[in-house]
């Protein structure tokens, strides 16, 4: 009966029981064969017996059938809901929750916040812009898990999602506290250690290579030497600057809105409330965590994800540029530059080879172009705000996520089966840098500007070494050459 | 032995088999207690017993540990493997592949290609940028199924992935062939027809609310009137280009690459190849495709996904106007403009009847973020091709796709549960109308500009309509007052 | 008096008429010895003498001090205002317009359609977003222009600039007008143009080089050949797909918003206004104009503007990719690929002969990126429509005409310094390709896999050739050798 | 003669000495009508007697004609080589330089760096992507000028280009140096001060409007009160945040790569050059350069400029969303939300008192529509960087340069001719205050919720107020009704 009216409500096309159960399960990807009955200001509705969640997660699931599950909102977010309701039980119990609910919402958060209950959060990232609908999976699921732990049953309410789980919280000011703890676990968790792995190992090869001298290239043709070693270290102090740079951004990520509720006055809570609770998530996941100093603002907009978005931005460019050089450094085996020797990882040709495919390169730089593309969708939805509150919210932290995610992985892939396996192809950096006719450079002082040159447009023309064309002309001999000739002395200002 | 060698030749860190298997499990999110062999040129690998891929996709499982199972390859990537992997057996068939061999390879195909093997397909779209590894995918797949559909065991390659799967063919002319085929049959199945069915219903809304006169607004400030039906009949015109525009992008989307093979020339196929394997394509899909007219082109650049993501980008300015444009006009219920009522999807709130949140908006305007997004990610990645091949193609493939995919998903989501159900607040809209000041323009030809504007004057300095001002400075009677001005007869060109 | 009125209400910084004269001079980039009354319905206001606009030109220029002469509106859209206007007085004569008046107004309309009159157009691009203080601009000057014609003086309204010139208009119309008018004339005459040029030229050296077999080179490394001048047939191929693309866009370009006035009702026209004033536009320019199906779409979004965007966003992700190779294959002369030789347009180095810095290719993909940042930012404009009106149009016409100048004049540039001079380096194309290992291939029906492979591992081990391998392996004579490995019979589909 | 050799060189098309003066006189937009020959290594060339350039810029005008003059190097660049230059010359007189010629050179720069040779920069953005050409342009232009000042004539290199001006530089070196001068100059001198201006004055507006109570909006829903001081200080907190931003990125803008020469070894300059110029240039602008810690990175990235165009960008959608806060409520006059009178600056309407344009908040808002736009182009230049050189540098420079004007200017014209004169509309404010159903929240504690939310269901129907409704339906008094229903005392959380 309660379905025959959902099932008019919805459309004209779903109007059976039968099709609304496929729907559902379409949705869903799992077949529940039994449903339970439950409620919310806008009726009751039937929910899979063997979930957690409950009418108005039920209700989100049938209204935003978009993307299929591979959109599900991210684990990260899901698992920040748990930190976040075990704080708030926590603090509530010192503004007077029954401690037996508190602490049953306390362990079932945990639950959640472990990745216990991912499969009971089935609704994707294109909801409301608020995130309403997950903060109500959440209260839901805790709801419904905190109940059973003190013997109740799944819907009964016992423990109640608004007035014990989301107790002093608004959606309003509970997302964009758990977009917060979200990306701030994830930077420091993933992100940081990989980017600080990637850049050790590039400065250990900075190190390896500090005494392989090769030539250098600028607008892509030929120019003075420098060490591979140099070269490296500049790889090496971009990702460092990266870092720095993402961690510059983080005091604004430490801010959390929660205490500003509905539209960043606080009603409905207590004072004090906003500072113990991001106190409690500081505790709880040893990061920095403060509350915002305008709570306004933190509801309101999302200036800390664009901030940090483009931080993510710059380390793509960074990445991008160096994977480039690696990939072009190692193009080959014959008929490329051939610099550098990279790891094989798996078959290049069942024919060639030596050809060696430089795929870890190539997952990487498709990461920086996804990163750069979700870095425009963070700034357009973060640029979308109206009034009191941005509605772009479950976009912006997917994005961003996705992003951290993306750029802590390859970034761990990149490092482990590309750059620490790097091997410098000495004997043809050595053959290119000796074939090179810029070293006629060196000769200006000994011949003169316009006999040295004469020298390199020979070789040039001849297609011979400069060391053949200066005995041809016979502008100097042998042995002044080779002690004139000298890369190594081409690496650094002179005293 | 071969695990121990494999083991070694990974990392460091994962130097026992345990680990190994541990790494693997969590990878693939579901854990296989037995293992058979597979090899490939690099060497034997151990592969789940209960998976049909082999040797390369399992490398690339364990060389590319990037962003988990969310990142798999789109699901319609995978299905138009199967219809190109039929299609080329048939062609192959003509060109001397045994038809044994043959018939099976098209039977596995054909479940590919209707999505009952997706478990057997693990691979992240952050592999190499050729796709050269999910070709493969696709290839040990079909092949070991085949060899099981004839009665021989996996990995015995009995039918061989190489030799008869991918015969004729390079993951260099499959990957953009199976790019080009997911594309446009998903924005011919879900995209062109769920942006049709929201031309259809806010076209019939225009008609519906063609004899609402309400205010215009114009630097979102009071203007002269207009219908509400012509409000309409803009967006639902805004709707009908955008189709158009992603109509017009899918002559270059029909070109198919295959027959190209390696670097463009078509090395290893047979003369008709090509236009064979695009007829059998058009015949599978009932889509017209053709055999690109420059191989070179369609393996180098990917500037048919850049173009048509243009157009996607077009629609989601579109839509993100219009709906906008439905969240301020339904604004209220008492603050804010108030002109449309929405319908109600699930509870706005438990206190205030009447508030409405439009979350059907939210969830379309944020798809319309990440379509900007990917917009910019697809063309870094399109104009980063070097050479004979572009290394972007899994990452353009798959924003490509998750653009369409969220576009018509969100478009048939905004129809069905908010444009449809659209009523306009009649009552509302007229108030706002009589309360104009801009109604005053029609008096100018009877009482003249200056007296007109001082009439305007007085309303706006005290606050009344502008009748009451005209009546007390007694410029006109009530009787021409209400003759002249008249908004009905200010909504189109006079004669 | 009235200028200290003035400077009263613009601030309390500029509270002299001296500090206010200053100003305006910095502004204008040029100082002005006196001043006439200009008045609006805002009161009386200072202008230059020397200059024809009015009052609502200079309080432009005095409230939107952004940018400087720089960012002035682009001349394309002056240009495209006296097109307009001309145009307007034109059809007005037929509906009642003093043909004295008239013909002064086409007059002087002309003469700003011809540029004679670009220094009284001072405004930039960052006015109010409606374009309106343009179009007052070009109603302020014509209006004087034409008094002048008239025996009449600057500034004492013989010809109005609001009833005369701008007669049956709105700034809302005329400016998507102009901005219609402007792209599509700059799409025809300057940006088409140049990419036939181009593509016309791609062609020819895809022919010159079509017998010089190269190796091809997929994920940077090292795959089989082809020809030179089929690499550039693909080149060719983008280009001319970008022409279609572009030229696709056209029929919604070719829309003109005019006879929608305010809001697009066409409130204030007479009926068949707006087709007469298209055909009249069409008339002038020799383009297809036609009038708008739905004038609320054409001011309400300027979708035509995304779109076409989006074209030439695909243009630059094409000339980005072809410029890219173009200088990786010319890199050297002795440490890169060297596969090109490019013309030499200015010293590269008074050091190194040869060294030819790829300049017009720096330039070309400098552009190419500025465009992609331009596209953004028109799609966030466009994107960002209010009701009745879109308010970002003169940052979409000037992101727009940016893109389409640039894409222009660095096309032909390009062709005329660099694609026009490319020669060959033959030598160099043949000592890679012969020494490429992939060329054993050929070697596989004549002495099978196993013995190929060992010729390929043995020259890529000890640096050899293949012949001088396989001779060292004795697995095949010379003679044998020369007549299997045959580069020119791999560069096709076998029969 | 020359002229005629050059015409050959240049093209078929500009086969005559008066086609190629003519050429020239359109792109520098003034007519010379002598020349005097300057040479390069390339040979003899003719430039205008007026100008102070040299061949090699010569060239560049030619070869380069891309954009006309609008697209010219921005003067903030222009200046910043002046600094430098002045700087270099100071260091080499350390290490040997002439001081006759060190001290015209300073001279001569020192009159670069004020502005005052602007008409000698004739080169546009579009040109070799290392900036060489306009190196080259102020070294030419200062030897010209500085031998003048010494009394020689121009082109006699009496003080020469290369080795006096450009003395131990590269152009790979100063051109990221002027970047970085360029830039940290412009966003000290006119973003931070034009930011700052504007947060004092939304501080000052949050301060004065403190009191005002007003409704909420949420989901562009009506909700809870907050003041419209509590609003205002999100958009302070927001810009405060932004300046935060931005000076977060300078210490790497701080950093110069000069010292690091063609590849960054520093070949050619002598130890402490590098630190002894950055200290010369922190002396000179009195900001806090210093020398690059790794001079690869400097030249081969410009990872800092993606960076700071990150912290703009964000900046951008700060003030994307308090311009289109601060117009939507202003919108009206009558039918709009009507809360905020913005000032007015221009005639809106001839017809319509009280009908304002919010023309500051539409041209703010297409400067932050710009500047998301030109971060794209930032970051794909950036990204684009190859070995030991980005050859991104002019257009990256460009851009970003052109964000920071455009939002220090805007933001100064946003702040001055809007944000200052806002006033609140009182009345307008108060009534949707009292007119929204919202307030019946307070009512729960004394007739609880379903009464009380009878009584707004009663009043949403009926279109009545809460007092109203209540008294009607009997729950309570019109003393308890005005004693409970109190706004003011929800703006905070409990004690």
């Amino acid at each position: 009966m309660a379905l025959y009216a959902l099932s008019r409500r919805l459309s004209a096309g779903s109007n059976s029981t039968t099709l609304l159960a496929v729907r559902f399960a379409s949705s869903s990807r799992s077949y529940s064969s039994s449903f339970r009955e439950e409620r919310d200001t806008f009726g009751p509705i039937q929910v899979p017996s063997d979930k957690l969640w409950g009418a108005q997660t039920q209700r989100s699931l049938q209204n935003f059938d978009i993307g299929g599950s591979r959109e599900r909102m991210p684990e990260p977010i899901i698992r920040a809901f748990g930190v976040l309701k075990k704080c708030a039980a926590k603090v509530n119990m010192e503004y007077g929750l029954d401690p037996n609910v508190g602490k049953a919402i306390m362990q079932a958060a945990q639950e959640v916040a472990e990745g216990k209950l991912n499969d009971h959060f089935p609704l994707v990232v294109w909801q409301t812009g608020s995130g309403t609908q997950s903060n109500m999976n959440a209260n839901e699921v805790i709801a419904n898990r905190a109940a059973e732990i003190l013997g109740h049953k799944r819907g009964d309410k016992f423990v109640h999602p608004n007035d014990h789980v989301n107790r002093s919280q608004s959606s309003n000011d509970t997302f964009p506290t758990v977009m917060h703890i979200a990306a701030a676990m994830q930077i420091n968790s993933r992100l940081i250690p990989s980017l600080k792995t990637l850049h050790g190992t590039l400065n250990s090869k900075s190190i390896e290579f500090k005494d392989i001298v090769k030539i250098g290239r600028t607008h892509t043709q030929d120019a003075t030497p420098l060490t591979l070693g140099q070269e490296f270290s500049g790889y090496s102090t971009q990702v460092k600057y990266g870092i720095d740079r993402v961690i510059g951004t983080l005091p604004r990520m430490y801010q959390l809105a929660q205490g500003g509720t509905a539209v960043g006055t606080g009603l409905n809570t207590k004072k004090g409330f906003d500072a113990k609770i991001a106190a409690a998530v500081a505790d709880e996941t040893n990061l920095p965590f403060v509350t915002a100093e305008n709570k306004f603002e933190a509801l309101a907009a999302h200036d800390a994800f664009v901030e940090t978005s483009g931080a993510l931005n710059t380390i793509a460019a960074s990445l991008m540029k160096i994977a480039n050089d690696i990939r072009l450094l190692g193009s080959g085996p014959r008929c490329g530059l051939g610099e550098l020797i990279l790891p094989e990882n798996e078959p290049g040709s069942s024919i060639m080879p030596g050809k060696v495919n430089p795929t870890q390169c190539e997952a990487l730089t498709m990461v920086c172009a996804q990163v750069m593309g979700n870095h425009v969708a963070v700034t357009v939805g973060g640029s979308n705000g109206h009034f009191e509150l941005n509605v772009f919210k479950p976009m912006i932290a997917s994005c961003l996520l996705h992003s951290v995610r993306l750029v802590g992985d390859s970034s761990a892939s990149f490092e482990k089966n590309c750059v620490r396996g790097i091997q410098a192809n000495k004997e043809r950096i050595s053959k290119l840098l000796h074939e090179s006719l810029m070293l006629v450079t060196s000769l200006n002082p000994k011949i003169g500007y316009d006999k040295a040159a004469a020298v390199a447009k020979t070789a040039h023309k001849e297609g011979t070494t400069l060391k053949e064309a200066a005995l041809k002309l016979g502008v100097l001999s042998s042995e002044d050459f080779d002690k004139l000739v000298v890369p190594e002395k081409m690496l650094g200002p002179s005293d």
